[in-house]
């Protein structure tokens, strides 16, 4: 048995997952991210504890435990370098966790981990290259080449959210301009969505819904409206897949993988958004006779960080 | 011994290597790319056959045959797939050599070799991963991970020249528009320079020097006059580090290589011309202390590409 811990800016979750990734006892607790560095790294600890004792498995069948962080860690000496949206900057979380617990910690950044879940047991799976892109606020990316998975030398790679594709009409949280993310993501396409309402010039029924409070449109309602035919729904749609696309294919010109899975809130927008990404992505071959990877939805939802953090400590603890 | 064939639009160049890396015969030939498939192939083939005959080194002591080619390969069938400059679509070129001359012959990606001899005796050596940028008339590229060269699932690959990073005044030879050389290859850096020679906004040396002959400038010139302190070629140069640093931030953003080695043509501009870019990259960093890998100026030079041809039957003969 292995315990996969997902740790989000909103959210605990954690799972105790067998051997072949089926999730066998879940959890969440609230994150309460305005607190300090401690705080959570208590409340993981006690997760952890209160989960062992409460469920029916002897803490000695316990292999590992394996966190998703999201943000920037380094693989080999257990450490948080940086987390954008929480307080954990160089935590040595491995080594506090493991002291805790008394059972190997690893971690290793979220979207990396849901890459891990998804070659273990999902659509990347006998791969030789592969990458997940989790495409839900942000972008981020899990690469795995030849069975190991990428974090770079830094563990700073995989980033595929903050490729500089274009010029884009805001700047993205990291402070620069053009990131993929900007574009591609669910939260781009709700903010390009409210700009082309704020301007009016295209009728939709996404303003009638809200009477004009555009706050609460999302992204699934977006991508409902634009399965309907709404005009202006369409387009934010169409360029969310026309920069998407573009990500994919400078993914495809640097590392070719063989599978190409699109995973995080967007895999529920299904074949209507996997139809239009693939098309584009073929429309950017620069030879007719391009061979490229397989673009796929990814097949794990919501627990593929849970499953992926207990993969962790099964793929070091084989190494 | 090893023999290296370095296949390009211009000339066909071949030495003999010895194991570590040393050339101890080389000769050139044009390549008449105006030829025949049949002719080119022959052409390499005779060429090979007379390296042999007229160097003092018996058959027998040859361990293999590597060839670097200008375009997309598939390496475990040996064939070329794509080639843009020279007429050799779907050519099975190993095969074909291997039978007229019955020494093992391999082949590969002209920049992926560059990158292969780089890391074997150049700057990239002991590294666990590092991308070489090869900017000359375009931008090449060579990835290798674990000492295995990355040319990804279907061959494509390592084409970092067509990661696409904002739109561009013109559209690349591959029918795209925004691929990063023609932001940041010599020859996007020549075709900046006329046109801001054209409009004629700023006083420029380049354009006395060759009253208003715009067709004999170079890359070599441009940075003269950018070092000397000409305001237009520095505008150039300026915008071609730019879009190379944003390209070089995607590397890292994707792989996050230990070395990132800039070759080609462009290693004659030194210093000047690696301090801007570094500095650059600088500034794209997304968090401040921000680890990331060395940018470097390769080291091998012209020869680069028959070395690394070279290394190549080394490399899959010690599989």
């Amino acid at each position: 048995m292995y315990i996969g811990v997902d740790l989000g800016g909103t959210n605990i979750s954690i799972g105790i997952v067998d051997n072949s990734g089926k999730i066998k006892f879940i959890n969440t607790i609230s994150t309460n991210s305005g607190q300090k560095s401690k705080n959570i790294i208590d409340s993981i600890i006690n997760l952890i504890n209160n989960t062992i004792k409460h469920s029916s498995i002897v803490k000695e069948d316990i292999n590992s435990i394996g966190i998703g962080i999201p943000g920037i860690i380094n693989q080999e000496t257990g450490k948080i370098i940086e987390c954008i949206n929480l307080p954990l900057h160089d935590v040595p979380l491995a080594e506090l966790v493991k002291k805790e617990v008394e059972i190997p910690v690893f971690i290793d950044n979220d979207a990396t981990l849901a890459g891990l879940a998804e070659y273990e047991i999902g659509v990347m799976k006998n791969s030789t290259t592969s990458v997940l892109m989790t495409i839900g606020t942000g972008i981020g990316g899990g690469i795995i080449i030849d069975g190991k998975l990428q974090a770079g030398y830094n563990g700073i790679g995989s980033e595929i959210g903050h490729m500089i594709v274009g010029q884009n009409y805001y700047d993205c949280n990291c402070g620069r301009n053009g990131c993929l993310e900007t574009f591609a993501s669910a939260r781009a396409l709700v903010n390009y969505t409210k700009k082309l309402i704020k301007q009016g010039n295209i009728e939709t029924s996404l303003h009638k819904m809200f009477s004009g409070e555009t706050d609460r449109i999302d992204g699934k309602m977006i991508f409902e409206q634009a399965v309907k035919g709404d005009e202006l729904a369409n387009k934010a749609v169409n360029r969310m897949v026309k920069f998407l696309s573009i990500g994919i294919m400078n993914l495809i010109s640097v590392i070719d993988p063989q599978v190409i899975a699109l995973g995080g809130g967007i895999s529920n927008a299904g074949d209507f958004f996997l139809e239009k990404v693939r098309t584009e992505v073929n429309n950017l071959k620069y030879f007719k006779t391009m061979p490229i990877g397989k673009i796929m939805i990814a097949k794990l939802g919501n627990e593929v960080g849970i499953i992926g953090a207990a993969m962790l400590g099964k793929y070091w603890l084989s190494k």
